[in-house]
């Protein structure tokens, strides 16, 4: 983990000044809100995100010839508040109790407060983009927000629907995660001058970059341990959540899925143990694993189109780094 | 209250295409997304709102020289959908049954599937400013999203705050609700091209409608019956909201402060009643209702220095639609 950190502080470098920029950006909100939120929210951001996301827009930027830093800056605050406030909404949904180690805010605030909380940071996020002033990347923004929340409802409503098809999982991790990597990297190139070739090579970077990081969280699930992940293993599918691994073990274990469905919908906590336990050892973990991989090339390949300057090489080891870190 | 719909359509009647302009917009939202979301989303929007803050962006729009026709409905659809989300939270924030008489979604749907529909519907209200493509009116949407979340922070961490001053109150309502109708107002005077003053002018209208508007809702919560009302009457104080009427009967009967906290904090639903009675006696309701026409008077008085054209007329029958219809 320390080891993971320290390689992509040394990938991150040329961009070092620009997310310290995103940092005193971010501060700024904390600064503003009413105290309790203040407090709350400064909690959030000093959390440990790595900040791929706004590094992402940073990046992106360099392949135009505009030079609209204050523009990127704001998009890079913008995607990660976006991403923030997800993650409050989702601990509440989910009732999660920890996040990379420290107590959500649904664990200490009540749900009117952190339904409102989430709210807030949504709307400074907004507000972030808004600052950019390109009605595109505004736009992109909002589609996006409606794109996760199309997502995790999908999500809700597909729990313990064991008859879906594998796509609506693709689908479901588009939305969620992908989509925000995606747009993440548009925003970044739209506001740089990028040209319209180069903007949709490095969207689909995002994309891909997006599909492999939420299918490798996935396995990590699964294979990860909860010191190391901050969370409970196994917590999708105590929350009737199917992700690829599971999908792949149905496939691969045709006769064990009645026993696998029984165990996660009848035998509550010790269940799902076993049923983790199952699929922890079956070859379904070794084939998502390979399907991030195929990810992951993708993304690389996505950058094929691009001139070969530095900004393209930081993002050939940025997705090294997301995908070689847990696999 | 069927009469006061009526004189509602006939001061709007100038409006009536604009409305039905900004109607099939929010219509296109429920046709555009995920089935089950899709089908709450029509069921929320014909629930019966009065459609009262696009009527005020609509009607700020024409004292401009610019027709912005398509933007003025992008910013009016936008409005709504903001009010449409912010009632999809407060609903689940109050665990309230029903509005307008009929289910809310939190009465059939499960904590995520509300939290993230909201979510969706002010990605949504997003999507409508950024069509606007006015930097003003987008950054105008993200500001009153951030001070809406704010005041109903502070109303949950006033919770029976016996002794929060009474300028707290009005700061709360301005946040909660009067900041929606004055960037109602705001947004359409900018896009129909108003000048400054004339935009300074119909947002201080719009202010000052709103907390009439709230303080008026806050009287019903005490006077009106369950059948008018769509909810439950004593609604505010059971949720420990302290509104206008109880911090004038805090100050016309200091003697009785003490019995009237009591009730509300030891005695549940009988002791709420019981204090939702004593209030409901009081001259706190009619002095109350005294604050409720001042805000009215300051709404009219803002008109004055606008042209005395036709739709600053139609602007002084709203006021007066809404603070007289129940008073």
């Amino acid at each position: 983990m320390i080891l993971g950190e320290m390689a992509l502080s040394t990938i991150l470098a040329t961009v070092q000044d620009e997310l310290i920029g995103v940092e005193a950006k971010l501060s700024q909100v904390s600064e503003q809100a009413y105290e309790p939120l203040a407090l709350a929210l400064q909690a959030l951001l000093d959390s440990g995100g790595k900040r791929l996301r706004p590094a992402l827009t940073i990046l992106a930027s360099r392949f135009g010839s505009e030079s609209a830093e204050e523009a990127v800056f704001a998009a890079a605050a913008g995607v990660e508040m976006l991403h923030t406030a997800t993650l409050v909404h989702d601990d509440l949904i989910d009732d999660s109790r920890t996040r990379r180690g420290n107590p959500t805010l649904n664990a200490a605030w009540n749900l009117g407060g952190t339904v409102l909380a989430g709210d807030y940071i949504f709307a400074q996020s907004a507000a972030f983009f808004a600052e950019t002033r390109n009605p595109r990347v505004i736009s992109l923004f909002a589609e996006t927000l409606k794109t996760i929340c199309d997502g995790e409802l999908r999500q809700i409503f597909s729990h313990l629907d064991w008859t879906q098809p594998e796509k609506e999982y693709y689908s479901r991790i588009y939305s969620k995660t992908a989509s925000l990597f995606a747009a993440s990297a548009e925003s970044g190139a739209v506001l740089g001058g990028a040209q319209e070739a180069e903007v949709s090579a490095l969207r689909e970077y995002g994309r891909c970059l997006g599909m492999a990081f939420q299918v490798i969280d996935d396995v990590l699930d699964f294979t990860g341990s909860e010191g190391v992940m901050g969370k409970p293993v196994g917590s999708d599918l105590r929350q009737g959540i199917l992700t690829l691994p599971v999908f792949y073990f149905m496939q691969q274990h045709p006769g064990e899925r009645e026993r696998l469905r029984s165990l996660v919908e009848k035998h509550a906590a010790t269940g799902v143990a076993e049923a983790v336990d199952m699929i922890r050892q079956s070859d379904a973990i070794g084939a998502a694993r390979d399907q991030a991989r195929q990810f992951m090339a993708l993304a690389i390949a996505a950058l094929d189109s691009l001139a070969a300057v530095a900004p393209r090489q930081t993002l050939h080891e940025l997705a090294d780094f997301v995908c070689t870190r847990h696999l």
